[in-house]
């Protein structure tokens, strides 16, 4: 159960599944692909974390955003599959509610990309894109998707 | 014939494929994935719905042209893969070209979910993001691109 | 030897893979699919092509720099898999940074679109969603993510 220890060791517990917003669901399994609907920073009394980034929020608050998302998305995978120690992360797309002229998107994306390595390990490393949105669902800093391969038991 | 049962029930047509706009194809096949290329709400002479969701747009207005965008997505599936409930929907981007502070994508993107759910049942039921775009091809209201499954003949 | 013939005719040589921005990897391979993170347009000398396309920048600019992409791109697949010959191009998603009215995001995509087809052929058309976005890292002008298909050993 190397997956959580590691969480353990990091002092993280994986939080709830946010209830989708829309006519969709949190996750679909094709094959052995685990496609995961874009999620934002959500708190626990389920309001999310709003703003522009690089004009309300700074990179370092998205940052922790970033990472938050990525424990939701941890959430929902270990719920899906059972066990987050079959879980791979393969793509992530990364979006940041930005001012036009914002330039740092890779460091908030990290976030989330940091969060997925420290608890997966190299099964955490994954390819991405981080980019800049002109808006985002309830006006959230960050919003991310990926799709992740479910392991076979061992 | 069920999916084409429930078309019908609706009152719903498939529209024809609308011609790229660029050096690429309406959908590509990849194992039993069916990648459809991002399409925006197309009128019958050609031209799309324009305008900025939010300012020129209202969210209901954008709901009807996602929803319209749903139905363009099912019949290039359909004719590319010859029988619609051989669909399944696995994952769905929904983009809006809305202004900065617009926070109802997920209500916009519906129109293209619900169809799904509408036409093709559990097996319309996908993951989602619903993000906004600074801007679309020729001003287009909204574009959605999505993944689906092809299911083996029974 | 197709591919590297077409480039050779084309006077081309792939680029060397840009350095990652941020802790994700260029290229990320599940089953036959191989995922590659966005890229943008990079110089020889590791700056980037930057400004918001429709303001400090030319569609026919932007179109060479998606070219560029599309050429990276095809550098980060050649040295993953070993050989350009076994590659297909499935799902492309290009991403333009540009202003809110513009839109002419195929005709810039085209560029990245154009450079696998005339590399790779048949095996380069491709799926597309061709989007413009509120701002990219460091403020390129383009990001382009694309989703291959590694074809088994002739």
């Amino acid at each position: 159960m190397e997956a959580y220890q590691r969480l353990k060791d990091l002092g993280l517990t994986l939080p709830p599944t946010p209830i989708p917003a829309g006519n969709y669901i949190p996750a679909k399994m094709c094959d052995d692909l685990l496609f995961l609907a874009g999620q934002g920073p959500s708190r626990p009394d389920g309001t999310w974390y709003t703003g522009k980034v690089g004009r309300d929020v700074t990179w370092e608050d998205a940052y922790e955003h970033a990472r938050l998302v990525g424990l939701q998305l941890l959430g929902v995978a270990a719920r899906i599959v059972g066990d987050l120690n079959r879980v791979e992360v393969i793509k992530v797309l990364g979006m940041v509610n930005a001012v036009p002229d914002f330039a740092d998107h890779p460091k908030v994306i990290n976030g989330c990309s940091d969060i997925f390595v420290a608890v997966l390990g190299d099964k955490g490393r994954h390819s991405r894109s981080a980019v800049g949105m002109d808006s985002l669902p309830n006006g959230m800093t960050v919003e991310v998707e990926a799709i992740l391969r479910v392991l076979p038991r061992e």
